[in-house]
């Protein structure tokens, strides 16, 4: 009872007082992962259409220009960078899961403008965002479920506030300051999910990213809100669709001491390996393992069998995806390419992609079953997208293989070079070879970084 | 069951397709009003803490110089000028009351932004106002129950829609676009209730003016949203928090022919006499009138009687209010100062105001008592405000008066003067003699300005 009373001054001690000597390596770690892979699907996502309308809509706008929009020569006011960073960066729902959501194209785009406003160190930026993702995630754990039944997408609701926090940190806020921040971050935080598949998707991370500066910065000024927003009668919790009383004692027992940010499962940091749903992933690592293990090729397959939950249907909706965007929510689609190339890439979720002969012709040999619980199928969410690949060649004979922690989860992430190469195939997409690599460099070492405005160098265009 | 489908796309036929021509002289009358109120309210709002503290974050973030802040001299972004005005203008809970909370607030700030930055003429602010009023009220008569009562700020999660829609109008928008703002602006649309009596509640309404602005330009630069917002499954309506169907065919049967912006009711817009709680002004109106009528003196005064409905104690809790803040929410202080000044003006809500001496002795000689249902009282949510005083002299004398309609409703508008001199005791604290004459004389005839830039000129300092 006392720690329902008394969350929200839990997390502001927790944002004002942990220093970045608290915070484990292994965290900072995890940190930089997020970060780097968020800038660089950025990449990517700045050359789709609504990059182009973030960055033209943050001219006429103005602003100081102190933060800078990922892949552009474009300064201007944290606010505007973190709203289009972050848009752009869930463009392509090629960017990271877990925690709360989308966790780095909430966050990162926040701690980055304010970081290069405030010309903070990189070390600084990782802790920040740890700060962020930690206040996220506890709110997150006995609320998801209600406030994302009802219709809120987490990535935003919880992000504005996880946002506030990382900033709240950056800046130095005082406990009180930290309250005050969460308070005005909740009357900001939004984000129906109702508009997934259109922009405004994407929309829900730059705002929680842009809206928690606003917030931290209010804050900091000495704006006022209420000090106790999250547990209070009126507050955060009940207001967005939790109806039950929280056991906040218990929810953040182990704030500040377990992170969840480096915990092996669905709390900690999935890196997309694909640009595809999530959902595709065990799929197209298991054709991939087949692809390799028999050295297959697609004109010799007579057949495809696709093992799931009854769940995956529900998300890949796309049976004989017609354009780039339905590629990604086709299960079909991303096992042909898989077992067509040996690999998926950005170049492959387009609409040129989809519709090569080859692959089209594979999907109509294609059948889907259900098959739950898979043998291999534990308790965890993850299990929910376990996939089995049958293929049948032509000559008769059968392969299988079955995937239920795809790669990229926290239980089975990228090697080194994994997480490199996709950063590189989405960074090539507007910077030069040199400029990929200085970048990657930058990153590889974000926590001896001096000042984050020359990481922001190696970012953007000249 | 027809209009449950087609709310969204009928209300973005109404703004797309509704010209100046269309609307009628009285509503636009009232627009006039309205802004020129939220202009007037929001110089001593200027003046407030949190006043600094918006220019401040104006000035950091920086902006395109389109769009003023009333009462300085900062040109910013319209969406930064939005957000500081209706932030500034709901400071001191003076402004406008009904439609769907406090309508000026929300929709003022983001005409004139918008309206200063595109060069609009004073004709087409006063139109895009009265669109976004009906589009808000629209939605906010089968809402405001269930939408404020689990936590909602009206003025916020309506006002956002109201105002993307006023400036979807400005901007002309066509159909699509209309509905893909509004899309957004749902997105956009927040602001907790549990946050009244900080900073944030003021806050929510220049975030619903700034975030209309928002949804509006990232529409019309082709942004996407969720094409049937309102009433979708997952959409405003439900998890705002209505659970149930619907009639919007009957809820929006007036659209565009009978406008509530004229309506003799809640509908309508009430300009508040008095810079205090609306609950108060019924005592109020009756102590001015007992007060002049019978030429009393406070230190006649043995004892005066409060009778109000059991609504009005829950709301004015400040029985021996320390501060002006306080004494915004006091029957009490309100009546005595009533009875002894024979009005109550900005310069009496203030810590001196509160703490006069032959004041705080009056106080001591009140009791307050239910009357309800007061004789005179109608079903009408207006009369849950009806007050009665009854004073009792020294002498043995005694009377008593009871209003149940307090001036400023829309039944009971404001005379010519009288709305013009709260103008003038509110612009007089920002402006010289000269700048409040001839601000006034602009909103006077606003509807001949050829361009709202000149009107701007007027309500900023050099």
């Amino acid at each position: 009872m006392e720690g329902e009373k008394m969350i929200t001054e839990k997390l502001a001690h927790f944002v004002a007082e942990t220093g970045v000597g608290d915070i484990p390596e292994g965290a900072l770690k995890v940190a930089r992962m997020g970060i780097t892979d968020c800038i660089g699907v950025t990449f990517p996502g700045s050359l789709e259409p609504l990059g182009k309308i973030m960055r033209d809509y943050a001219k006429k706008m103005g602003g100081v220009a102190e933060s800078s929009i990922i892949g552009s020569n474009i300064k201007t006011s944290p606010y505007l960078a973190a709203l289009a960073n972050g848009t752009m960066g869930h463009a392509l729902d090629y960017d990271d899961m877990g925690g709360f959501g989308h966790p780095s194209v909430a966050l990162a785009p926040a701690v980055l403008a304010i970081g290069e406003s405030i010309g903070a160190s990189g070390k600084d930026i990782l802790a920040a965002y740890v700060i962020g993702f930690e206040v996220a995630v506890c709110l997150c754990g006995p609320l998801m479920e209600s406030h994302y039944t009802r219709g809120w997408h987490s990535t935003d609701n919880f992000g504005t506030l996880g946002a506030a926090a990382a900033v709240a940190w950056l800046l130095k806020l005082n406990v009180h300051q930290v309250r005050m921040a969460l308070g005005i971050a909740a009357s900001l935080a939004g984000g129906l999910r109702q508009n997934f598949g259109t922009m405004t998707k994407p929309l829900h991370a730059g705002q929680a990213a842009a809206n928690g500066i606003q917030a931290a910065l209010l804050a900091q000024a000495g704006f006022t809100a209420d000090e106790n927003i999250i547990e209070t009668p009126l507050g955060f919790t009940r207001v967005f669709g939790h109806g039950e009383e929280v056991d906040w004692a218990k929810a953040s027992e182990g704030l500040g001491k377990t992170l969840n940010i480096t915990a092996p499962n669905f709390s900690g940091i999935a890196i997309k390996p694909y640009p595809a749903c999530g959902g595709t992933h065990g799929g197209i690592d298991a054709s991939i393992f087949l692809k390799n293990e028999y050295e297959l090729q697609s004109d010799d397959i007579a057949e495809v069998e696709l093992g799931t939950s009854p769940f995956l249907p529900q998300v890949l909706i796309h049976h004989r995806p017609k354009t780039g965007l339905e590629g990604k929510f086709s299960l079909e689609y991303t096992v042909a390419r898989a077992l067509h190339s040996g690999e998926v890439k950005l170049r492959h979720l387009t609409d040129e992609g989809v519709n090569e002969p080859p692959i089209k012709g594979l999907i109509e040999r294609m059948k889907w079953v259900e098959k739950y619980p898979m043998p291999s199928l534990g308790q965890q969410r993850e299990g929910l997208g376990a996939t089995s690949v049958t293929v049948k060649l032509k000559d008769g004979k059968e392969y299988s293989h079955e995937v239920s922690i795809s790669k990229g989860l926290p239980q089975k992430p990228l090697t080194s070079d994994e997480f490199n190469e996709k950063y590189k195939d989405c960074a090539s997409t507007v910077l030069s070879k040199d400029g990929v690599e200085k970048s990657l460099d930058m990153l590889s070492n974000l926590a001896g970084v001096k000042n984050v405005r020359e990481l922001m160098e190696t970012v953007t265009k000249k």
